[in-house]
């Protein structure tokens, strides 16, 4: 338990004092010189070096008392079962040290970073510490959840959703019928799916987060996927920015990389417009032309690690700059209100029309 | 029904063909100088100002041609019991006149602007006409809806809540226990809220939208207000982009004048942090300077018609002046993890310590 690994921190220290030793801590270092990617996992990882922080050093102490501070704040929410979000933290923090003008924290920024220390001196996510962040996103399908005592059953969502909270870790799943999961990166999008019912139709989960996926979301779709064994397709516009959508959920990111087992789902699979889909359907009338800054991102995207040597993905790569240019998924509409509904998603599931 | 006043349209266009007259529009102006504060109603008001547009007139054609379009679109949509995003609508018109090289529309802007001409037209607004815009935002609380064919209970969407979707016209308010609501500005203290069960304590219901409130919200509050005698409280941060939060809940927006009515909620309160608050609550080591776009939009803010005669906002305004910095609600959470939901809201509303 969460506690009891906080407890053995606290521990640690106080036998550092009793033995005269300068208390410290083993932090893993986070620069770029330790993520790497690791093709066998399709990880984005940190690796193995560490640093030590001492409480008695001028370097080091601020630091020190940042971490050891969201320790403390951490065992009082678990021991209360409350949460608080990074900014409520920041203010937890920001008080003066008895006797000086000295304040624990200054800026947000350090509040975030100690709370990082802390997941990795601990190995806990920063939700089983019971601290939040921004939230977004909803849901509706073949699911029923178990929620701070409340039976909640996705299919009976009407309009809007289940509203995804900062933190999942203490959902539990009650029934899950729903075969595969839907991660839509527009709200319109989620919307047509929605009023189309196509979560009952082809029996699954739909659910979007208005963009790049949040911590919960991410935490959300790998709990399904693990515990329950749901496909995850991702349903994104063609340009670089839903590659990079669909590249975080499977592969993580350089700046959770320390986090990555706990937010990642490997067996994701790109259901996004393809340049194939958009000679199928007619849409290149609805080319919208790259930005520079479209461009740049495509270079990026396509020089990833993960994405460099795989043929597939640099042929889709290239495909997209012959394109010259993005493709919305709601150009589908041109086709038909439903379209997307009725024939898009239901021909390419059926025809495992994706991409891993 | 909305599907007879769009009828009426078109018929009023075949009517005037049958008689050879030049088909036209009555469409009302919606600039600045047609726009009033009518301190009365306490609403930004459209004026009387109209304009006619003709089919046959080349400056007239397009938007002519664009504004029957949407309507059509509407119809169609009014018929299958469809919704479509301003995007997706966009798309759909999208579309080249056969023989020509002419699109209906080139650009989004052209869409959402026929769109707004359509609901000056018909009085009914873009949701009425099943045209959707962006969605945000959740509630909790003591109320229990019915949405397509579903019942859901606010009071039992565990730690997420319900998600609100772009158009709430359609909603039914099955059973309505809570004596008021309160809006929140940012996600993190409507979780906080809704983890210190306020809904219940209080018996009321806790709505976030982050930020600037969507027109969903705006809707579903105005509609709560005036259909179940709901008081709304506007639970926001001590600054200019709060104060412009309770501004458009309460008198509306410009951008927004011609739906106003169907907006706005007159009696909205505002419970935010004040300047009293921050010398009562001890919260002055958390002011954060104004930077100088906070100082302009201060200015701008208490120089609107409905705050420059109200000798209550302008001591609001000149005490905002001497703080020299915004404070957050965040900032209370110093005071103990809940102190805002077991002292700060709990007194506000026992004192009325409000502003309307």
């Amino acid at each position: 338990m969460s506690i009891e690994v906080l407890k053995k921190l606290g521990k640690k220290l106080i036998n550092d004092i009793q033995k005269n030793e300068n208390p410290s801590l083993d932090v893993p270092i986070r620069t770029l010189s330790n993520i790497t990617y690791d093709p066998k996992t399709k990880l984005i990882k940190l690796g193995n070096k560490t640093a030590k922080r001492y409480l008695f050093n001028v370097a080091h102490i601020k630091k020190f008392v940042q971490t050891i501070e969201t320790a403390a704040i951490s065992k009082e929410l678990i021991e209360v079962n409350k949460h608080l979000n990074l900014r409520e933290v920041y203010y937890k923090m920001r008080r003066t040290i008895p006797d000086t003008n000295i304040n624990i924290v200054d800026e947000q920024e350090e509040t975030n970073k100690a709370i990082e220390d802390l997941e990795l001196i601990t190995g806990l996510s920063r939700e089983q510490l019971h601290f939040n962040a921004d939230r977004n996103g909803f849901a509706a399908g073949n699911i029923i959840i178990k929620d701070r005592g409340h039976i909640i059953d996705w299919s009976k969502m009407g309009s809007g959703g289940w509203a995804i909270p900062s933190n999942v870790e203490e959902i539990e799943f009650k029934k899950v019928d729903a075969k595969f999961i839907i991660y839509i990166e527009k709200a319109a999008t989620w919307e047509r799916l929605n009023e189309d019912r196509v979560w009952e139709k082809l029996n699954c989960v739909i659910i979007c987060s208005k963009g790049q996926a949040t911590r919960g979301i991410r935490r959300l779709l790998q709990r399904l996927n693990l515990e329950h064994n749901l496909p995850v397709y991702v349903l994104v516009d063609l340009d670089p920015w839903g590659i990079y959508i669909y590249s975080v959920l499977k592969f993580g990111s350089i700046s959770l990389a320390h986090i990555s087992e706990s937010l990642t789902i490997p067996g994701a699979k790109y259901l996004g417009l393809t340049p194939d889909d958009v000679e199928k359907y007619g849409l290149k009338r609805h080319i919208e032309k790259y930005k520079d800054v479209d461009l740049k991102r495509l270079e990026e995207v396509s020089n990833y690690e993960w994405f460099k040597h795989d043929k597939r993905w640099q042929l889709f790569f290239s495909k997209m700059r012959e394109l010259k240019g993005k493709v919305e998924i709601a150009a589908l509409t041109e086709r038909g209100i439903s379209f997307i509904s009725d024939s898009y998603l239901v021909e390419k599931i059926k025809n495992k029309d994706w991409i891993e």
